[in-house]
């Protein structure tokens, strides 16, 4: 059993109002397994980079465990960019550059190795490729997570509708559920997501949290006020790789752990924006992540 | 002991995308005090209506027990009215018009039975109105809850900070909190405005729920989702009226009543919005109210 992770592995370079970063690792499936590791010790990346991206980059996965035989490198190519500026509300940001690079001809392969997956996380990636992936495990995972975003329901409506219905837990942010589903209330948007594939629903509503919709049930999980985000990038695949890697660990899936999985993810991500890039997540203790999860527990509780 | 609700009793018109209305019974103090009367049965109103305010109106507020003694008609004035179109998303409006008429020249009279006020809910009015009322109570409130709103940080920053000074609990939503205290973090704006005056910081977000600090503490509540949102009118004043009516009740001003009276609060805004104007809130039964407050239980528990 093995809990495999798909996405970018990239360089980013990040401006915000505390600071600015030359090219440092980055990328969905970076931050998801990083995320994921503390949860579940076999964790593996299928992903693709070029021969510009250093050795030391790949050794922060390492150094956590993580599998990287499925992680290509790209003799010749360049790695995928993303250059971006955070404004002063830190929840809107200008994209400065995108280099897709060696991303443009992904073709993932997945390790022999690999085909022990139980637990699939599709970070944010062309729906085509994602696709493919779930295809070319020989058994179908216990459960697969998708994550996606508007980019795709606009240029690739078609295959991303494909993709979801393959999938077990859909993520995406209230702008998105709005898009994809044509309705405002996002109860009436989780409930015609609900019929187009996936069982669960999480609607992430960054520093408001985030709603997870399953049958006729809602969970609302509520974000932890910060007095300073430093470094937003990254919050998001956290929060998924927190998520799957929490659920991995505890083995069974149902709406109970699918709840207290949320709560692992958004303390992860609260984590995760507390530094620039991976610096955070990249070396925490068991006890801080017991900690924040803890601030979670009693910023929510109430007793009548 | 009673809890004294001041604010506005007026006419509405809403529209809606759900439908429209005439001119309705509506203002801060109607809803607050009706919201408050199914916790508290000694709750009473100090507002001005003009002698245009048809009698079954005032009525509404009598079958709820709303003691009106302090609700003064004036003689060949007229009502304050407000006309409003919501948009689609339900989120924003368009004030159609505001006719302030009698509110121009108000004073508020308190009638000597309301000086055994022990619960002051000051609802959104001009702040020197607000002060006012304070001041003519003989004896401090033990509680005193004020709702404004940005207008009055735009025209009155002076006397809204005077006021202030003098309140247990402010209720105001995040943009608000923004602007008061100049910090776009709700952490730090809610450390600032807690020097203010205030012991207690309220930060609504409408569909996202409501924010409580106190001291170093955070309580986040979550808002129900709802698959209809017939009319968003009054919502933020049956929150008000429902928090302070639920204090009331309990008689023990604590952070963790606090909370709960955060959930019944939430949930009588989340009933309130169900129907047009007050027609929801003025006929409620015990039961639905509960299991209301069950929902909220449900929709915000894990267990680790």
């Amino acid at each position: 059993m093995s809990l495999l992770v798909i996405g970018t592995v990239a360089f980013d370079a990040i401006e915000t109002p505390f600071g600015k970063t030359d090219k440092i690792v980055g990328g969905a499936a970076t931050y998801a397994s990083l995320a994921a590791s503390y949860f579940y010790k076999k964790t593996k990346i299928v992903a693709v980079v070029g021969n510009d991206f250093p050795a030391e980059n790949i050794q922060i996965l390492k150094n956590r465990g993580i599998d990287v035989e499925g992680l290509q490198i790209k003799e010749g190519e360049k790695s995928f960019f993303w250059s971006g500026k955070y404004h002063n509300d830190m929840n809107s940001r200008d994209t400065l550059a995108t280099e897709l690079n060696v991303l443009a001809n992904f073709d993932p392969v997945i390790p022999a190795s690999y085909q022990d997956c139980s637990y699939l996380m599709l970070g944010n990636l062309t729906p085509q490729v994602q696709q493919t992936v779930i295809k070319r495990l020989h058994k179908r995972p216990k459960l697969i997570v998708m994550d996606t975003m508007n980019f795709w329901m606009d240029i690739a409506l078609p295959d991303l509708l494909e993709t979801i219905k393959m999938v077990d837990v859909l993520a995406i942010n209230d702008a998105e559920a709005r898009q994809l589903s044509g309705e405002y209330s996002l109860v009436k948007a989780a409930h015609k997501i609900l019929t187009m594939g996936p069982k669960y629903l999480i609607i992430k509503k960054g520093e408001h949290g985030a709603l997870l919709f399953f049958e006729d049930k809602i969970f609302a999980a509520p974000a932890l006020p910060l007095a300073d985000v430093f470094d937003p990038t990254g919050a998001g695949d956290c929060f998924a790789g927190g998520f799957i890697g929490y659920l991995a660990q505890v083995g069974t899936i149902n709406f109970n752990n699918m709840k207290n999985a949320i709560i692992f993810g958004s303390a992860l991500a609260s984590l995760c924006v507390e530094k620039f890039g991976t610096e955070r997540i990249s070396n925490l203790s068991d006890e801080e992540i017991a900690n924040r999860v803890q601030q979670f527990v009693k910023l929510s509780s109430f007793t009548l």
